[in-house]
């Protein structure tokens, strides 16, 4: 799946955690920062390259959710959803930065509207497949900044392009 | 540079912390656990391929230590050198991970020998860089799982790859 000779169109990176939590709504005058959180589970941070349509999320979604990417108590590595553990999925779009020099550009991310929809319509069939079983998914505000703390047992951190 | 056509030898993805600690020895009947601990900085995570060689340590270093990836207190884009913040490098093997149907294989990572001495050079190389700017660089144990606790005030997560 990273074996693609095309360019890819949306790059995950995925940590296992024992908890995570996310800021989903700054503090303002009136009122406190809100927040989300997860236990046992994996964070998705997730960002759409130019060029990513709809058709790729169901693949992307069933990859995720299924890779072995978490260890379970036994030691054993296995799926978020055999774990079974939540998840806490990231809007990233510094995911998309190539180095011109000493500043990172990211001319080929997906425009603002684009990203949007795409970042639903994942967050949505994520939805669809943990809340059968059972598991929760908590979710980033797109655009915002991620205010993000995070404990783990090792976060082994993985790479998925699509 | 992360568009060179061949294939890269090395994988890094950074993260800026507000804090960040890091276990470098396990538990054990008679002792504790030991970590390290970052203030405000950046978390390298590091993984090696096969074919990397001393040779790519030093623009490594000098890429990652300037480049800007770290927001300032005034909200500017500059590098841990100029932010100034601490370092902490983990051993990450696990980002060279390709999917195979549901498993990840991890047949590309530069061997165990190999892997810790350039970890280690990569790790001298970074403590040389910021040890003159008065800065703190920690690190992880090759080869140990990387229990990790993280505080962010957004990760603003980079992939680059050498």
């Amino acid at each position: 799946m990273t074996e693609k000779d095309s360019a890819p169109v949306a790059r995950t990176v995925l940590q296992q955690c024992l908890q995570a939590r996310l800021q989903v709504k700054p503090a303002e005058k009136t009122s406190e920062a809100q927040f989300v959180q997860i236990d046992r589970g994996m964070v998705i941070y997730i960002c759409f390259f130019k060029g990513a349509t709809d058709d790729i999320l169901p693949k992307m979604v069933s990859t995720l959710l299924n890779l072995r990417l978490s260890e379970s108590p036994s030691g054993k590595m296995v799926s978020v959803l055999d774990l079974p553990g939540s998840l806490l999925i990231v809007p990233q779009a510094t995911l998309g930065g190539k180095a011109k020099g000493r500043a990172m550009q990211y001319h080929n991310n997906v425009g603002k509207e684009d990203g949007l929809r795409l970042y639903g319509a994942f967050v949505s069939l994520c939805e669809q497949e943990l809340t059968a079983a059972g598991v929760t998914v908590k979710h980033g505000t797109y655009g915002n900044r991620q205010v993000l703390k995070l404990d783990t047992n090792g976060p082994y951190t993985h790479l998925m392009e699509f």
